[in-house]
Formats: structure tokens, C-alpha cells, sequence
């Protein structure tokens, strides 16, 4: 579909279709509380690169899905992504004042409501992956549901807490962000791709080497950004891992080495979908994207 | 199935195997952060009246579904209860020290630990949920995130908390009530009784009305207690409606109104189980048990 599309074309489609997905997700009767839904939509719509999305419509498009079946789990990561940065930002987490360039939910809303727009969000997110074309919905369900659990993301999490001013070894830092970002990058891609034809088992294993690579590419250049970046072109606060006394790829390697290990892992990414060709074209553009980004 | 066993046999036996399948549900492997699995069976295992889960098994029982087919819901349901009150206790929230008689989780284990732990106990709900024998997953992932989402759980806290110190109606104290707690108990109902036969829609009316009711009056006895009961006998704090100066059924109704109120409502739950004739003995039993309690 729109082969010749330039990927800043398909992507922007894929953006807007997102926000439309989101928004219709997040739209609820009358009755429910205004306060907890305008802080679900303040954390969610109008703001975000979408690249858990965008994962996962590249992914359904190589496994010749139709956009509309990938809508739902589209939506779904990009949920749970949006839940547990208002749950990062909260005092008691990053403690952080600024986000997508505005201020973050807890300083909008207030804690309390943050933290139920969290945890709300979490839920839709589970009640727009059924709602999509995926194959087989109670797998799409545990899928998601470990990638955002003790052994994902909310692991990864606790895993990151306990190393502020700890020094970390490189594979320790790796196997966090496997988990706190990698996993739900991974869940993108192979749910994207389960909305379409099904894949081989060693299909299945070089989707989940590209996410992997792409997925810590992607925290890479975030590391990288946080020094290099302002708050002006990242939209949210800048230096904070320095700040917070974090380890990063910066801190383990040193900047120069950190901007050559992003570029060997976006090596990785292109090399893992050899077996696909020309199919995993949007694939191949996310993975430059990720790793060219500046903010 | 056994339908000669004692009320206290039977729940027993539900509440002992309710605390293996979530033993298991919340086995990770080694590598996982040992201070989140922690926080996260601190929250779950040992305690609780396992309320949701004994309506799981018990309107499984009633659509004549193996108890084994209904583990999965039942332990997703109250995986979600759980992850509602260690949230609930937060400091922004309740701030709470007090839970089924020990301290609350972020008293043990630390805000910051409390937060993920709740975070990652729903995502492993609807892990657990889909480990179910429901007759179709996709909708039983649906039907819990709606009850735990912005028009259920999630939606009736934000609307308790807006109302501290704020007056209510009795129509207005409800529906709050219906969406913060009633929401899941009909869930638990409902993901249980969907393991067995395929009932009709008057059928599932009838379930439905039994929830509602069944609810509300484990809602008002909830409020009932709260001035009657000690810390002794709760397990959790006492009085602290009155303290955080939250409208309940008492301070609208009066306690011995309060008193006839729960009486009413549990002679609708009976009522409304009139269809099912003695199919429906565990669940009259456990609306009398709800009606009943001292703690």
C-alpha cells in the first residue's frame, strides 16, 4: 500500500491516524468524571513521536494487515507508554515539572488525579488492543500484559530506582532498558505483526532482533539527547539523568562511543529484517528515524 | 458439585485455592526485580476476604463450569482490587498506614516501590485473566478494563475524591459507589459466570442486578463498619470516612437507616437471583455473608 510514499508521508499519516484512534479510546459517556478523563487525554493526545505506533503499522503492513486492524493495539502501546511516563513524572518517581513540551500531568491535574489517569489508562489500554484485529486476542492480552509487567516495563522501572547514584555494568544497564523500553517495543512490533499474515518461528525471532535493537538504540540517542539536547528542542527537561546521579550510556561509554554504539545497533536493526526484503521497507526508515532523531 | 458443603467449607476451600493461583500468577523468574515482586505479593497474598474471587467461583459454578476454568478471572479480579487499594493508600490519595492488618505497601516497601507495584499488578491481571477458561477471551479483557478503567474503579475514586469534604445525594453517593466498586464485583460475576453455559440476556440482567445490589450493600456495610468496627477487627484504619470527612451512607442516611438500607439491598440480591433457582445457592449464601460480616 503506497510503496512510493516518502516516510515522513506515511508516517505522518500514521501519526494523524493515531491521534484519531486515541482520541476516539479516550472518549467517554457524559457522566464519567471530566477532571480524570481531560488528564487521560492531556497525558495521551496532541503531543508524542508515536513510535510504539508507528512500530507497530510498519510491522502490520509487512505482515500485509490492513491499518485498520492495527489501529486498537496501536493505541494500546502508545497507552501504556503515555501511563507510565505520568507515573514517571510523578514526585514520588522523576519528579518531573516538564513533558511533550508542556507541563507534566501531575502539575496540570494535581497528584492524585495523575495517578489515576495512569492507572485508567492502563485499563483502556487493554480495552482498545481487543478492539483490533489481532489474530488471536487473548494472546495480544498476555503479550501486553508482560511487556508492561514485573518482568517489563514496571520491572525495568524498579530495576532503574534502585541504581540512582549506583554504578552499573553495561550488560546490567542494557538488560534495564531491555526491559523498562524494550519490551513494549517489542509488544509493538509483534502485535502489529500478529494483525496480519501469520509469521514463521524464525520470522517471529528476527522481528524481536529488530526491536531489540531499535529499542535500545532508541534509549542510545535519548541518552545522548539528555546531555546534548535542550529543553526547548526535547520538550522536556534536559540533563536530567545527571541530575538524578542515573547511569547511562553517556556515563558507561562517553559520548562519542555512546553515539557509535546508536550507530551499530541501528546497524543491528537493518540486518535483522534481511529475511523480510523489501516488504519491511517502514521498518528499515524507523530504525534510521530512531537513531537520527533529535529530539 | 459438592452442593452439601457448609457456606464456611465451601468459601474455605475457594479462598485457599484463590491464594495458590495467585501464588502462582505473581511467580516470576529469578532475574526479576526482587523488591517489586515483593511489594506486589505483600499487596496480594495472606489476607483479604477474597470477595471477588468467591463471586467468580461462585457464578461459575452456577453456569456449571469447572472451578479450574474459573481460576484465571477470579484471580484477575482481585488482582485488580489489590492494586486498587495500594494505590488508594498512597499519601496523595487516602494516606493510609493500615491494610488487612499490617502496614500498607509503601509503609513496607516505599511510595516509589507502592507505585509500581500496583502498576504491575494490573498489567499481571489481565495476564491472569486470559490464562482463563473464558469462553472468549477478547471479550473478558474488554469487560475488565471497562471496570477498572475512567466509568468504573478508576472514575468512581476520582469522583470519591472530589467529594471530601464536598455534600452528595444518596443518587450521587451510588452511582459513585456503582462505578468504584460495584463495576468489578459485577465484573467478577460476570468473567465467572461467562466459563460455563452461554446464559440469555435476561439471565445475565439477572446477574447483573445481583451485583449492583450485592455491591452497594457490601458498600454500605463498608460504611457501617467504619463507625462501628476497631482497627482490631478491620484490619485497616477505622473512623477514617469521618476523619477525611467523606460522605457515606451514614452520614446521609443515619446508622440504623444505613442499617435497613443494607438489609434492603441484600434482599434484592436474593431477589434477583430468583430465576436460577438453587443453582444459585453460593452466591445467596455469599450475599448473606456480605450483609453479615464484622470485618
Amino acid at each position: 500500500m503506497h510503496p512510493d510514499l516518502a516516510f515522513e508521508v506515511w508516517s505522518g499519516e500514521r501519526q494523524r491516524r493515531s491521534e484519531d484512534v486515541l482520541d476516539r479510546a479516550l472518549t467517554f459517556p457524559d457522566d464519567t468524571s471530566a477532571a480524570l478523563v481531560d488528564a487521560m487525554r492531556y497525558a495521551v493526545l496532541g503531543g508524542g513521536k508515536r513510535v510504539r505506533p508507528l512500530l507497530a503499522y510498519a510491522a502490520g503492513e509487512l505482515a500485509g494487515a490492513d491499518p485498520a486492524a492495527v489501529d486498537g493495539p496501536a493505541a494500546a502501546v502508545e497507552m501504556v507508554h503515555a501511563y507510565s511516563l505520568v507515573h514517571d513524572d510523578l514526585p514520588c518517581m522523576d519528579n518531573d515539572v516538564l513533558r511533550r513540551g508542556k507541563p507534566t500531568c501531575h502539575v496540570a491535574f494535581g497528584e492524585t488525579m495523575a495517578l489515576l489517569a495512569g492507572d485508567a489508562l492502563q485499563a483502556h489500554a487493554f480495552a482498545a488492543l481487543v478492539r483490533g484485529g489481532h489474530r488471536d486476542p487473548g494472546d495480544a492480552c498476555a503479550l501486553l500484559a508482560q511487556a508492561a509487567g514485573a518482568a517489563g516495563m514496571a520491572g525495568g522501572q524498579a530495576i532503574d530506582l534502585a541504581h540512582v547514584g549506583v554504578a552499573m555494568t553495561l550488560p546490567a544497564l542494557e538488560q534495564m532498558h531491555r526491559m523498562k523500553t524494550g519490551a513494549l517495543i517489542r509488544a509493538a512490533v509483534r502485535l502489529g505483526a500478529a494483525c496480519g499474515r501469520p509469521f514463521a518461528p524464525d520470522e517471529t525471532a528476527a522481528l524481536d532482533a529488530f526491536a531489540l535493537a531499535a529499542g535500545l538504540a532508541f534509549q542510545v540517542v535519548d541518552d545522548v539527547l539528555d546531555v546534548e539536547g535542550s529543553a526547548a528542542t526535547l520538550g522536556k527537561t534536559a540533563g536530567k539523568d545527571a541530575a538524578q546521579n542515573k547511569p547511562t550510556y553517556v556515563t558507561l561509554l562517553g559520548l562519542a562511543d555512546a553515539k557509535r554504539r546508536a550507530e551499530a545497533l541501528r546497524n543491528d536493526a537493518h540486518a535483522a529484517l534481511a529475511p523480510f526484503g523489501a516488504g519491511a521497507r517502514r521498518l528499515h526508515e524507523i530504525a534510521d528515524w530512531i537513531a537520527q532523531r533529535s529530539h
